[in-house]
């Protein structure tokens, strides 16, 4: 393919009969041209041996139409999902998506540092990502266009839920339904990064003040397997709790696995409330609060695309709505909670 | 930033008091460079506004350092896991990985008919996606660097299981438990893509007509829903099977809520066989096929770089080991085998 003339995109446009903006959204993916048009505006591409050239139109826009996303995991569910909708809104305008896997504070940290220096994407999303401060402050000093996804930061575009509130609504679901000892199971790894879901006990906490009554708290690693060391310890407890609160679906699973094994019924014996509304969650009828990943995903994305266009403004905090869905893991507790059943009750 | 002068990776490497190669590294992010010498490199780089130029390194190189990674779908468990291998490899050499996704026939040969043109990756890892014949000899004559992940053709480097032979172990395992009625669920859906998980089926039949056995097949959507509705079909057969053998976890998991809601006792009544081992295959104790998902992608990027240092070979076909996890969801069959129970039976 040496060539020593180089076509242009008018060539393009001439030899498929179409409009030089027609030529351009073919080539790069954008939705919304015919299927006919496109194989032809292709077929004239590949016969003059046109180059989709990103550099040359660098030279004009000074970008790069590459978006970096940032996440600690691409394996869990919430990634999968949250990714698919940023790349639904990515997409649209032909913009590419470059993905780094920043798995702890180090690794985050070496990341920011180097990326004004890289130049190598238009703006970056961090999907469920917080900085240190003094590492945002040097952003927002350098005016790195940054969109936070699943987590609020003072100056800069965030599109997140109200973690808090959405973890009470949960709470009072259970105190509504005459539960006095609730307990909440918080996760803990090692990233060292501070999750914006660790709010939800805040929330959590704040329902059950406000009724009087006093929240017992366990951490367990993230996953199915800590929820299910969190569920034994709870149960070891001199006066266990009637219904759990878990930060995280797959905390909630390992939970209901304990119960099962320990034949303690659900709901009947204890009540049991996740936080994500995975896909699991329904097969296990596991009552819940539904936040919208893939929402958040396409709203940062949408925020990014704004910021490069010069219609986004630093400001833009986007809070997306939460809902709880009532299944079967959650009712009133037995008339005699103790976990010894009825026969051993101190009040009958 | 501007600047009438342009600092060299020379000058950070003096600035910084290492060699050349450490600021290449710390800067591209690849591992192994202690996290002080990787700050200071920064610091420097940083001092002297430098500019990590890929552009500049393609000008030597001809290369853009990024790979794509094509995937039908970002959502669901097996590509996130996948993503996660192919980057843990891609990362170390400090390549960037762009990821698309294609959801049907049509968005992959368009992507695949202006790849050619785009250049703005030095290959593509096809994710679970096998282009038409026709695309395939296009991109062979073209001598695009593709690599197949979970898939095997012929002449590009690929990275794949044998579904068959894993599928016809699954099923040996229910034939040497005594069933001699076995059925398998097989996915279906819209994309048009011929999954290479489509031979599982082939696998399955073998083993049963090897046995001399005849086994059922069904189809059904992909997702838990349509291994619920596929299990509710084989229920209503006049002489319903003993054994189910699914293409996917995610179809097994639909099997067991119908069994559990049809109040048939799993393995007592049916015997339930996976097929992925996902982390819900374990809480469900569901017996099922692991297959090497993280490292399928890990090696498919390995190959890609090797194609691009020129140590890679089209011919490289690797063929990676699965096992069967044998769990709580088989046993062998009741005395028995009508669903009505032993006080039914036609035999004693």
């Amino acid at each position: 393919m040496t060539a020593s003339e180089h076509p242009r995109m008018s060539d393009v446009a001439r030899r498929a009969g179409v409009s030089l903006s027609t030529v351009s959204r073919a080539l790069r993916g954008v939705p919304g041209v015919a299927p006919e048009v496109r194989h032809r505006v292709e077929q004239a591409a590949m016969e003059l041996s046109y180059v989709i050239s990103r550099g040359a139109s660098s030279l004009v826009t000074g970008r790069t139409g590459r978006i970096a996303v940032i996440a600690p995991f691409l394996q869990p569910w919430f990634f999968g999902v949250a990714m698919a909708g940023i790349y639904s809104r990515l997409r649209s305008t032909g913009t590419d998506m470059v993905v780094y896997e920043v798995g702890d504070t180090t690794a985050l940290s070496s990341y920011l540092r180097t990326l004004p220096l890289r130049r190598n994407v238009d703006a970056v999303i961090a999907l469920s990502l917080r900085p240190a401060d003094e590492e945002l402050e040097h952003l927002r000093r350098l005016g790195v266009p940054v969109v936070f996804c699943s987590d609020e930061v003072d100056g800069f575009p965030s599109v997140f839920i109200d973690e808090a509130a959405a973890a009470a609504d949960a709470t009072r679901h259970l105190l509504n339904l005459g539960h006095t000892r609730v307990a909440y199971v918080q996760a803990r790894d090692d990233t060292g990064f501070s999750w914006h879901s660790r709010q939800r006990v805040v929330g959590c906490r704040k329902a059950t003040a406000d009724a009087g009554l006093e929240l017992v708290v366990v951490t367990a690693k993230t996953g199915i397997d800590g929820g299910a060391l969190a569920a034994a310890e709870l149960l070891s407890l001199s006066d266990p709790p009637t219904a759990i609160v878990t930060e995280t679906d797959d905390l909630a699973l390992g939970v209901l696995r304990t119960l099962e094994r320990s034949r303690l019924a659900v709901p009947g014996v204890m009540s049991v409330v996740g936080f994500d509304d995975q896909e699991t969650a329904a097969l296990f009828d596991l009552t819940t609060v539904a936040q919208p990943v893939y929402d958040l995903g396409a709203q940062a994305a949408q925020l990014a695309l704004d910021v490069l266009d010069g219609t986004g403004r630093t400001d833009t905090h986007l809070q997306l709505p939460t809902h709880l869905v009532v299944r079967g893991t959650t009712a009133g507790p037995r008339p005699t909670s103790s976990l010894a059943g009825p026969s051993a009750g101190e009040s009958s």
